[in-house]
């Protein structure tokens, strides 16, 4: 336990900011409950931590300091900081991807909330890997995390060039498209592909092509759409359901 | 079109507070898409527009104002708002439940994201009711009301005492719990009450003894839970898939 030096304080708050999270490999946990749990499984990624005197840090040997109120406001993302803030490393082992269990594809999720969500749904289902477009929401963003509830600890993520990756993959590609065949219908396979788009605009136009399987979840009212996340969920329940 | 006084914007600012939404029996609507739609959809329930010079009103004859963007900044609830700001009045209509439907019921759902996503739920499959108890969020809270994406408009709200509505509601009570039957080998009845508990603490003790169908979603991977809205979707989807 030590001083929270002016220097220490300003090179957290540079890690709010994805480009100097993505340098250091870094990114930021908060709050009492993602902190304690972060101890328990996933001790050795833990960089440093920042608490108030309200948290128990209890055995910990890595670097920690014990901080006022006011210096967690001054590092924290949040509106009202919630007793702790850590800094953990990125898991960069370039981990292959597990091709005999369902993938999921993201192309361009932007909001933290949704991909958060998804990565919680894959972490539910026991799904290994999560392929991302570059234009996806980083899934260090504090928000994804916060709402991933410790699926970036169970759940790889890779980020790539979707069009290329999904052209040689050799897996059957279901697609969500509003014109699709209704999934209530379809023999999934076990293994594949489950292409989600983006929240405003959908998959691609450039990968809608390579979509084996266009799938979609029948409406029986007015909504126009779902969120991208409940209809990420709706889905990936129908491969496992069986 | 007349201009904005401040008695006017002091009143639009005391709709932020559910009490003054209540007694007035108003809801607040932002953001271009959400107001066309509104004036499309539901034009007689609109009190008031209040919109900048980058919204195209077009044909409307109750009360409006051009105002400023700063103005917009001063009524609005949004960190940027977006063209245009409206005053709904609340559907108030004591319309009856329709037992002939699958019914959501709501046990202190408190995140209005969630609430907002479940009503957007039921709007895709054709639930037209949702009953909630009284500790559940306020369906007309802005946030709600964004999340519900217009389902506002289309999908009943009832607040109500649920011990009291559940136990004598003659029909079957599917309640979400975690040492429920797998939902995916279960017969589910086309009527009946799918019950959702709270985020932190699930379904009430006193609400236990009343479900019939204790049901839950398989897990298969590492993750503690699903969120609410998502558990929802998913079961949800399971009464409407056969």
């Amino acid at each position: 336990m030590s001083d929270l030096s002016k220097n220490k304080i300003k090179w957290i708050r540079s890690l709010h900011q994805k480009k100097h999270r993505e340098e250091l490999g870094l990114f930021i946990i908060e709050g009492e409950k993602m902190v304690a749990e972060t101890l328990v499984y996933a001790k050795d990624s833990i960089e440093l931590i920042a608490y108030t005197n309200e948290f128990n840090i209890g055995q910990f040997d890595g670097e920690s300091f014990e901080i006022s109120i006011k210096e967690l406001e001054q590092i924290s993302l949040l509106k009202t900081p919630n007793k702790v803030f850590a800094i953990l490393r990125q898991n960069k082992t370039n981990s292959s991807i597990d091709k005999k269990k369902l993938i999921i594809a993201l192309d361009g999720i932007q909001d933290p909330g949704n991909l958060g969500t998804i990565m919680r749904i894959a972490d539910w289902y026991g799904i290994s890997d999560i392929v991302c477009s570059k234009t996806t929401v980083d899934c260090y963003n504090p928000k994804v995390v916060q709402a991933s509830m410790g699926a970036i600890f169970r759940v790889n993520m890779h980020y790539l060039e979707l069009e290329e990756w999904l052209s040689n993959c050799s897996l059957p590609i279901y697609g969500a498209l509003l014109e699709g065949e209704n999934v209530y219908n379809e023999t999934l396979s076990k293994n594949g592909v489950l292409l989600m788009g983006n929240e405003g605009s959908g998959i691609s136009t450039s990968l809608i092509p390579l979509i084996n399987n266009p799938i979609s979840i029948p409406r029986f009212g007015g909504a126009e759409s779902l969120n991208v996340s409940v209809a990420t969920a709706i889905l990936v329940s129908e491969f496992f359901r069986c």
